[in-house]
């Protein structure tokens, strides 16, 4: 390029701004772009059948010559998730620590990608050199291990990447965030701060991950007589680590179950992130080998997950556990927002086959609160705010959080996924807007479901079907068979005969008069046939189901 | 009757044991039946298209002729609202406080059913006769003004039942609860109590809802340059008027938006609960002629309802109010449990619109924590408790706090739904089982819709539909049209072409193959379509659509 101006950066985050998800950011110089983590989002609950969101790559396909490579900062699905469906189409290098790695290795083994791409392990202070950019991980804590943020070194300046963080001074694997290097970092200029905002609403600091150590002593203590059942979240070794230790000090052996959780901590304790004292672990099938009071389960389905294990075991079709009355099942996680209900079906499912349930000051969060993200401002002290991962709220809390730091309003930006924002020493604009939001991945299709196929099934979801079918003669249009009616989701028929009973009266004199009438126009018959059908079944009952005419010539 | 032996009294919740909604519960001596509420729940996320849903009263309707009368402990929909549907079939009188028949009046008036049902006001501390029953209606407080406990005097013994409560020592309108008789009915015994779970899980008391007053003294004097909507629950008018005293004090003219809020303040205003200084109200169209920092709008939505009031404005879309970069949201509640997205989802939208949001301190609760349970436990001494109002875990909660006061564990009884509880002073045991459950209300039909008719609209939620039709000579069994493909909510079919005409060559082939053996049973033709069409699917897609095979004859 032989500009004589300098170029500007442009920041195009595809996804992760709107809710907590999804969380895909493009970084792009002159003829490089470099994309910072790729995740997925879970279906909201209006998004009948579909199995997960993944973001619109489209800007990336249209520019997949210039597309150098992914930053993944850690390995939690709103992450990594979207990985082996974004690879498909654009296949570039992953570079990521050692156990995020570990956990894209898994997962593209799952869906057979594993010898098609490239993954390097980056070590914390290594950095990267991909086109215009230059990469550095920096050590951060989170829920998860070896979670980095990373300072992107471009031309027109230094963006950091926190990626999720806390700061843990005491973290239960490796060292504590490492601020020194933020400092440092902040002390030779930083352009902007893209900073998680999870827990931007909420004052304070976030409790170190040992703190639910001490709390599972004192109930690992208070319950010597009962088997223990700990649910918490796959993904956090630490914790399951602290659950081990207690049950190793207190003389329990350990079961693990829950694909994911066995999944993730097969993988954690071959890369050395987990330390299992010998003869803790057994099999599912030994547990009756030991007296209950001798043994913890640690499994998946904190957040109410139908599927996950604890679900099964409270509805009694867990094949291998059974909950007993004297069984103590602890909750060490919080409800993510949206599934209250869902847990709490659980607890009441627990109670009622009188287990006791533990659910409070079990977790801490893996994520920054305010005090902490004062922290990391005033380390870096940016020049520019871009409040990332969370809602608008939570953004917004953060932008607070910085304003109330002093920054200047004007460089506080407040942007939507999609946006391109062109950044410099000079300023910062929103300079265009590129194709973003959720492809819907449903079953093995991907895309295949959009909002016309999502319209329908809320559609059918909230009234049902009807179907009416009817034959006619070619040519001269007289009506051979039918009109034949049936429905489904609608009414139970049994109970209703009078009403579909009257609706085939109306029908048959309806398609009659018309075939009477020589009318053989079959977008006519069927407007017909849904006009007349719908509001006599508006009028009975105050519902509008679909009402689809089929017409056959024979 | 001439039993020699006295006769046990029973109990039997029809609803209200497995969830907050849904409350009734029928009480029997010999010959008389008196009810206890008569509400509704709202549907569960997986009940699709229902609107509402009301308890199965066949037990009721089975025993009609000893069914004496309903007695309203207060005016919420989860404890009136299935009136107008439940007595359609058993119509007997209503017996609750003014401000209560108030609302009840509304709602049958609705429903055009004024004419037709009985009701009577009943005053604090006045006794009904019914049957062998005689009911004393005890004040309480509640976040509706004139609720009240039963105490409910049967030859078996006193059953003392909450309602919903709270103890306010200085509620905003009336009087507080009447210890004092609560105390004069324990000292003379009391057989059993039961006690309103809702907040059990909760140490401490619950605040008087004069706080919430002082709140918005704070926030009106706090925010005196801004329009300030304030959302809240309808029914809450003790809340509306410590908004509207506010609004008067800071010289601020109040609208009111929402249907139900409107038909609530004018009950109230009319039956004298609620005291509106002249010249405060205005309506919306007014809005125009005051300055925005002399107005204040109170308005439903505050749950985040899709069709309130509030969600409206946020959306854009109410026809007189738009929301303005400057207004001042107060969300004077909190979530309800399962409503935390849809509150979050407004939240954002109004942030985003840049409104300032206020959602805390905002909102005390109406029910009881345990400290007041403990309370009315002390007052009364009941020989037995059974806990209500609440799901399982909320109702162990409160059977928690019994056994804390010393009650005998025997004595606590966690009964359910349906339940045919016989009690007198010799024992307590449950004696058989009734139908109790949910009849779903969808449009003007109540109960046609069953469980398959909702696990058919779940599916075509989940996966959509797929209907073939064919045409058969009749006799011959030839196929002289058809197999012809069309489907709903499955996939996108321009985007899908290859996969559909991939399903159309199968089914030909099929089809012809059926055909030309000369098969004419329907019932196997269709069989073989859903399984050969339904594996293929399978195959390319992992998805299950409903598959519909029709057959026409000519």
């Amino acid at each position: 390029m032989a500009n004589t101006k300098k170029s500007k950066l442009k920041i195009i985050p595809l996804g992760g701004l709107e809710a907590i998800g999804m969380n895909i950011t493009a970084f792009e110089y002159e003829d490089s772009i470099i994309v910072v983590d790729c995740g997925l989002a879970f279906p909201e609950d209006d998004m009948y059948g579909i199995d997960l969101c993944i973001p619109d790559i489209t800007y990336l396909k249209d520019n997949i010559d210039r597309v150098k490579g992914f930053f993944i900062t850690h390995g939690h699905e709103d992450h990594i998730g979207a990985l082996p469906y974004v690879l498909r189409e654009i296949n570039v290098p992953i570079y990521a620590t050692k156990l995020t790695i570990g956990i894209i290795d898994h997962k593209l083994g799952e869906h057979n990608m594993l010898n098609k791409v490239k993954r390097k392990v980056v070590k914390y202070g290594q950095h990267i050199n991909l086109g215009c950019f230059r990469v550095e991980f920096i050590k951060t804590n989170h829920s998860i291990q070896d979670a980095a943020a990373l300072a992107i070194y471009s031309p027109a300046g230094t963006v950091v990447h926190t990626g999720d963080f806390k700061v843990d001074y005491t973290p239960v694997y490796g060292d504590a965030i490492d601020l020194q290097r933020f400092g440092e970092i902040g002390k030779k200029g930083v352009l902007a701060l893209m900073c998680d905002s999870t827990n931007a609403e909420r004052p304070g600091f976030t409790m170190t991950e040992r703190k639910v150590g001490k709390t599972f002593e004192s109930i690992f203590s208070d319950h010597t007589h009962q088997r223990i059942i700990v649910a918490t979240f796959a993904s956090n070794v630490d914790r399951v680590q602290q659950i081990i230790n207690t049950a190793y000090k207190f003389g329990r052996k350990v079961v693990v179950e829950g694909r994911s959780m066995v999944n993730i901590i097969s993988i954690a304790s071959e890369l050395g992130y987990l330390n299992i004292p010998d003869n803790t672990l057994i099999e599912v099938d030994q547990l009756k080998n030991y007296p209950d009071e001798k043994t913890v389960l640690i499994t998946t389905g904190s957040q109410g997950e139908p599927l996950a294990a604890l679900s099964r075991m409270a509805n009694g079709i867990h094949r291998k556990v059974k909950i007993q009355p004297n069984d103590l099942i602890v909750f060490s996680s919080n409800p993510i927002p949206g599934n209250e209900k869902a847990v709490s079906k659980i607890i009441n499912d627990l109670y009622r086959q009188s287990a006791d349930v533990i659910f409070q000051d079990t977790h801490v969060s893996g994520h920054a609160c305010q005090e902490e993200i004062k922290l990391i401002y005033s380390l870096l002290h940016p020049k520019y705010a871009i409040p990332v991962h969370g809602e608008f709220k939570h953004r917004k809390a953060q932008a607070g959080v910085a304003a109330e730091l002093g920054m200047d309003k004007e460089h506080i930006l407040m942007i939507s996924s999609g946006d391109v924002l062109e950044i410099d020493e000079d300023g910062a604009e929103v300079v265009g807007k590129v194709p973003a939001g959720s492809v819907f991945v449903d079953g093995l299709g991907v895309g295949d479901v959009g909002n016309i196929v999502m319209r329908d099934r809320q559609h059918l979801a909230e009234d049902g079907i009807i179907i009416v079918v009817l034959t006619l003669q070619g040519g001269s249009g007289q009506l051979l068979a039918g009109p034949d009616i049936v429905s489904r989701g609608f009414v139970y028929v049994r109970g209703s005969e009078s009403l579909m009973d009257e609706a085939q009266h109306l029908l048959n004199e309806h398609v009659t008069d018309l075939t009477d009438r020589g009318i053989t126009d079959w977008g006519k018959i069927k407007t017909e046939i849904k006009d007349s059908l719908g509001e006599f079944v508006w009028k009975k009952t105050k519902r509008r189901p679909m009402i689809i005419p089929i017409i056959m010539e024979v």
